[in-house]
């Protein structure tokens, strides 16, 4: 509910259109859909840019088929992030149009087209093992209408790697770096970058890494400029604040 | 055993109607059954108002269909949590009324009339992935003999949806507020209502979330006054202690 | 601002007596009070029941001051917590009416009479160290129209001297349990008593107790049902949730 | 050194302007300035954009007017965090156009104008013992030429007084939410606005706190999307990231 | 080897009975026996009055098999501890005289009769779901020749329970108290009792329980004299540790 | 209060030697003596062999002098841990026979002769940083009746030191072992000695040694059986279970 | 690419012998290969003087046989750590002489013979359950080119084992001490042997050992000096770095 | 004492040049100094190639001048660590030569002339609040015999810097890298040079740095292998560590 309508609705009330009671009503019924369960967020697309995105760990089967198919008769793309396929397989069984990929455990079902932002979103990774996060924030991003340029296993321990990748990451406009282990990633392509960078801690790792601890403790510690930081594995995240800035 | 029976017990030994020596040994016969491995508090009904609640996790199979014929034996109602569908099964098997809700996880078993308090609880999640530890909470609660006022996923994501049920909530005597990830429903919801609020830090989440601990600091540590804490996921002691505030 | 006074703004709309922007502006402006570096709350009062209370560390005095002026202005009456004795001398200045309390480090300040409920809540310690955090919380509680009973030292390494004492305890509406080192004060009351206890952890105690965390851990995983937690050290939030509740 | 040089360097050698020993050599000089306990990073600037900023921390009187001393005969603007009044009346004595901010603890000499961003960047705070490292947030983005609008003590406590500054808010670019205790003004923030959000846990608060975890692990939690976080009390890290997004 | 084969050994020499490099190879052989993966400590018998316990967990079944064929070739009497069925199973197929106690996991096999000591040890527990634990003890101080007085279930959330049970652990020499949740059991014992109290916590709990620390720490803080700890599920270290100060 | 005393009670009851209202009163009247701020347990030397102890730390020198004061009118002797040099100088002008141990912090007050028990206590120490926490181990020994024989600076690192006192190590009847760092010695004194051993560990060490924490963790770990541990720097615990254990 | 060649490139750039655009190319192209997913390093092996080695978790069992194919053409000898038996299998389809070491879960492949070290290193492990983590050690160390003397289940609890075996410790050139529970071993084999130690802490144990963390934090406070650390678990690591120093 | 005296002795036994009462008191007369409260371990210099190090931290002044007296007599050089200036001037009155290093906070007493190592260590840091671990570091390989290469303030954040210095980085025998914040430089050198790397982490940092466990589980998970890890600012035992490589 915009602005513009609660204007509307004191004029209403004003000219006498509509009632005390009902005016006050209205302004008490929220834009989101009540399954009981759950509480769908149309507002969101409103507020914040994006319709709101399913984090399916944790839910019911049905609970997601129910909140995918409120979103589909809305129109809206979907994301659903963090799902199986035992989730996919049941989405797809309502909707076809669904895709899954296995690596991120991301489910998409694009209805609109989505329109490319002109600059892009650099993705980049430690190792092999951070790819299913990179997949998880690349496909957040491309989703909500970013390109993606993707470089991995540019790890700081051959970091020549990097180097030869450079050109290709300094053309992005926001860079996302995906390690584990001890995360020096972030703090290497911070100091190497003039763009914002969106650290992501992985789990990848053994040990002392205590769950991606360690990498969460060393992006948070960079003694690089211009970086700031996700939850643990949290691709999602990146990707969405990656889209967030390359679109201002 | 009540102050009056101390009394009497003085009495009786006082006008020779029992012996010293048995006296000392009424005195030391406290009201627990002991089944060996387990000694149930019947006195806990007299002392604290409600009887034992089974916490099933750890327990054998045998050892809860025991301790619930005992308590059956002695007319009490029963509530079992963090049991599982196989304990139930074994519990039904010698108690048909019994029932599970397979969410919550537990088994309650109602034998006398519950006399329901005028005022009510209301219990509300940040998601849906919270609703497990919230329905522990509302049975717990409900047993006791508290009317239970369920709002769920109404985080503070989309604020917006918490606002358009404040009305129940205020109108509860107490309030518990369920939530993973930051648990900011806490402060929010203890920032808005004038009436004490039960905080739940849930497991829900990932990463940095070690397991509720996120949840747990962020409750503790909030800057609204009027809420006190429980344990990780113990929807159990946040809709016991709910009751014993609401039957005030 | 309550309910009906936002019902008569829109009669006045719907009468003509305000302008549509005249109304925007007044549903903008909220009663707090702007001081730049802080914005007082008074609409608390009417939200929670209780005016704002100051929380110091960190402030400095001057802010200390121009807060109680505002506060004292609008005839609240003021309670100060974490105070200095500096701070104390700055406030006194002012308002010589304003008392310092050295053990709790509180800053009191009472304009309006205040009426005591009828019935009281108990405040105990297990050892008296742990005195400081308890008087902070009996004199939050004080201040917010409650009698207090203060019975101190009675941990549970001589638990004798708590069972002399249970009496006075359980005559409590609500019991306030504050103890460090190992906490174990909060699951005995807990199982004594058939009221809420708030337990407070203090961070007396050395080596393995990190600072109140091994007093927390104990309290937050009490076996004993109808107790929750409040911060570390935090006499004041159990003095007021207890208060909130003696008030139900 | 830029690409053009390299290029150039080349063209020299093959045009046997210079020998390959002396262009061996030139490649091995990097643009920085060696002063034995530091190496001034003079290079950052073509490389980040920005000159090198001196955290002030760990560093001798001496070293931090020596460093200062090499920046200002570039002619770059200086900015020192974490410094003492110490350093700053060292700093002073050689560059009286040097500017200490007590509550941020910087130190600023400004020796070419500021072009200031069109857009500007927001920065608000919990309560009012977060100021210091809003502050230092604050001001690196203004040397880095931001504009910048201050919303201090808007804390979800008393969440009216945040909605009253919500325009101002959303009219930022970027948002820098700087709050303590249990850092829930992240998350609302996050669910509030659709710009990129800067999340700064600060170690303002005490007890299961520690030291800012408490607020540092709520935000890395944080429900709401589009939230990214710097280190605790990294008012500098935030200020710098913000700009960075605001001049995209 | 004992002082007095020294003794002799040196004598040897003296009188030319054994050559140098002999006795330097006696000494040099010590009084295990190497199995390559494993070098079984005969001497510990001596040297600790004990012969060594198998700790199971993490060894391949084979190695198990094969030091229980070792240390039943010399006579001894053999503990094994955190046993799974099938390792046991594997070792009564070579000795059918192994048993297996399920509860505890626990292999044991007696081939020389038990003295038992005079006095006995009391091993008591909070809950049913920390007998496991307690079994570990009580067997393991049991085939070191102890008698044991089990009183379980007697834990501080209804406290008359252990008081009904105080006479029969006031009469051991030592007290072995086993708990999880908040582990308030040692210290109330450590209260009541003036002989010394082993302190076991176990893992039994969840959420902020963090697989025992709560308890742990709890311990380690009690405010009760007379109380030491051991590992967290660790009913072996207890029973030995109570056997060895009950045969003083 | 003996059971003796409770028998003749009921017998004076059923004599009519007195009222039940006055049994009733005599049995709730329990031995410790009221001073507000304290409730000192002497009861305490009844029920558990030694008088009260008073942990000095967080307390008021004035509460500190009342305390002894109360202690010494009955004759007891007196132990004070962790005091300061301003606490035993204020206990001195009222009690000049008391004593202060600069190096363990303790105040002690010797009224009553105090008997030694035969058998003695080793107390050794890996550093020679970790004497003060042996010191208040030995004297709280000392005060209770034992003969402690000292062996300190014998850590690993040097492990033939620690050989070569070997014999008097193992003639006495318990050992405590006092060692920071990596806490090593408790495993090993664990692995060559027959008799019980109390591990302290101390906050000695740097860097990852967390406070303790490292030497804790280690000790508690111990490969050696035949180990407990009490509280970090607990001198105090280890001494009082020593010597429990030395007298049984 | 070494020194020489890109001298080389100069000088053939200064003869026209190539263009600048082609040496420009030629100085980003770094000698890796890309497979997408995977940059192999093989410029390691001139930058390290060891080929990069594939850490097998988390990475598919297509990307490792790619990975090894791309090795094995390369005429490079392979050796994959954290390896699955699935993952084996299916690399030994295709290089039938790759071997499998099922308790260190290494997969080997020899291709160039292997030219060994004069010296030797010595692997020693407290219990036989470290055996898995030293076996990587030692597995690690001899493919690239080293003898290994193991010497296992020499633990501190019955430290004469170790002494028996000290000659052959003392030998080696380096000594890699692996050890769980409390780690001690690290201390003891620093305090005895003069040569550089590389301790390994395994996550061996159980309770408060919180996986390996123990035994880390007692190995890095080492009260012995010429000890370094590895990550918990890292047998790879030691071998790695063992090997680096016995070749030297 | 070495293997030769030990033969000797045995031989003097069995010629009867000695008795075997005095032979048995001479093996257990082992080759430290006694002064009560510490033992010199003389022994050390024949076990490990260098005379014992002073730890002054936590040691009184008088002990410390004792022990260097003890060590100055024997014709040993003498390193103090953690040295106060305090410390120093006491052993200064008495031993002229001493040397204080303020930054490394080292005394240093040279009386034999030191031989150096052909090959040198190279002793590198992130940042310039760096140095005094470096120094620590340096200074003990120095008294040990090694040359030191210093290369300060070379971190990650402006990597051009260390690339700069590679050159003398890698034409050390070993690396000893030391760096706080993130910890980067360990994995970045550890990827650079094929020499072993000790990594020290140090606790220069604020916020999530946690004392320096940022940088510590960042080195301990370096994607890059030959690198190991010494305790938070132990520049000490890098020195020593490095010194023991370098030398064999």
């Amino acid at each position: 509910m915009k602005v513009e309508n609660i204007k509307q609705l004191l004029e209403d009330v004003k000219n006498n259109k509509i009632q005390i009671e009902e005016a006050l009503s209205t302004l008490k019924e929220l834009p989101y859909q009540d399954l009981g369960f759950a509480k769908v967020d149309h507002h969101r697309e409103l507020r914040q840019g994006y319709p709101e995105v399913i984090y399916c760990e944790g839910k019911t089967v049905e609970h997601i088929v129910d909140i995918v198919g409120v979103m589909v008769d809305r129109g809206s793309n979907v994301l659903g992030t963090r799902a199986t396929k035992e989730m996919y397989d049941a989405v797809k069984k309502k909707h076809p149009i669904a895709i899954y990929n296995e690596l991120a455990r991301t489910i998409t079902l694009v209805q609109q087209e989505i329109k490319l932002q002109a600059t892009h979103i650099a993705v980049i990774t430690g190792g092999t093992s951070d790819i299913p996060v990179a997949e998880e924030a690349a496909i957040t991003a491309e989703i909500l209408g970013n390109k993606v340029e993707r470089v991995y296993d540019v790890g700081v321990a051959g970091i020549h790697r990097l180097f030869s990748k450079l050109d290709i990451i300094r053309e992005a406009q926001v860079v996302v770096a995906v390690a584990g282990m001890e995360g020096a990633l972030g703090s290497v392509i911070g100091g190497l970058v003039d763009k914002p960078v969106i650290a992501v801690p992985t789990s990848v790792g053994y040990g002392a890494n205590f769950g991606g601890l360690a990498a969460l403790l060393s992006m948070l510690n960079s003694c690089a400029s211009g970086t700031a930081v996700v939850n643990i594995d949290n691709g999602f995240g990146a990707g969405y604040m990656a889209s967030m800035i390359n679109k201002l």
